[in-house]
């Protein structure tokens, strides 16, 4: 199976209905602290803000939040840990009205807020310790 | 020019006047804070001890640590940060009789005390947010 590079970059519009679906696994074993990150920025630009940010601590805990005027707003937590250490997963994400719901390996994890509109998101960055063999935008409406 | 995949995991045997040599780049920006880990383990396997470890966060600080029976022992914080913002750089991990000399292009960065003998260390594995360009270790007597 063919990897794509990273840190993966890719140019996108969401709405409601959007899912976005990443397929990867984790570089390094849990003991080594290996991490995930999902961003989605409001510019082409990697340092533009970030209306969804996602970074796993595998085998630790989950960060989500929003970077907005180039400031980190209220990180929320999650300590659920539905990654198994050293297995692939697939992770999705589905753009509903009042927030993204986050599955992994189809089970719900977490819902977020949008806190900036989903219309504002232009590009989605994937990076980390991971290897990454899909990523996927479909816009169902 | 051709990268090295990471991890980069390479089989080594080091002694007094051994230098390990790491050519690579920060793969994104510093406001994205990207990170490099260098790890001198003790067995092949990544989750053995570590005598030496050396993590950047790229333009915030650096940290070292040894890792003996699986925990972490104290870390040492170095705040210089000679690293600069999407450029590539050359680190040189120098094996001294009583401790680890490492220079970042050119310039000596901070000495490490041998925690365990260097006669342990059995492989290096380089990793996180870099892309690599060049890996090598001399065993000048
Ligand atoms: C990468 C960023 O680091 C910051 O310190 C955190 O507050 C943010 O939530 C995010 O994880
Ligand atoms: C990856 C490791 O995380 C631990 O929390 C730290 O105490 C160690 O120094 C090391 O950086």
């Amino acid at each position: 199976m063919s990897l794509l590079s990273l840190p993966h970059t890719e140019s996108v519009s969401l709405s409601t209905g959007s899912t976005v679906t990443i397929e990867a696994r984790p570089l390094v074993c849990f003991f080594n602290e290996p991490h995930l990150q999902v961003d989605f920025h409001t510019e082409m630009k990697e340092d533009s803000d970030i209306a969804f940010h996602f970074q796993v601590y595998f085998g630790n805990r989950v960060v989500m939040n929003s970077r907005e005027y180039r400031t980190w707003k209220e990180e929320v937590e999650s300590k659920n840990m539905p990654f198994q250490d050293g297995q692939e997963f697939e992770l999705r994400i589905l753009v509903l009205e009042d927030k993204y719901q986050v599955m992994v390996n189809g089970q719900a994890y977490y819902n977020f807020n949008h806190r900036i509109p989903v219309s504002s998101v232009k590009m989605v960055q994937v990076w980390r310790d991971i290897s990454l063999t899909k990523f996927n935008v479909s816009n169902k409406r």
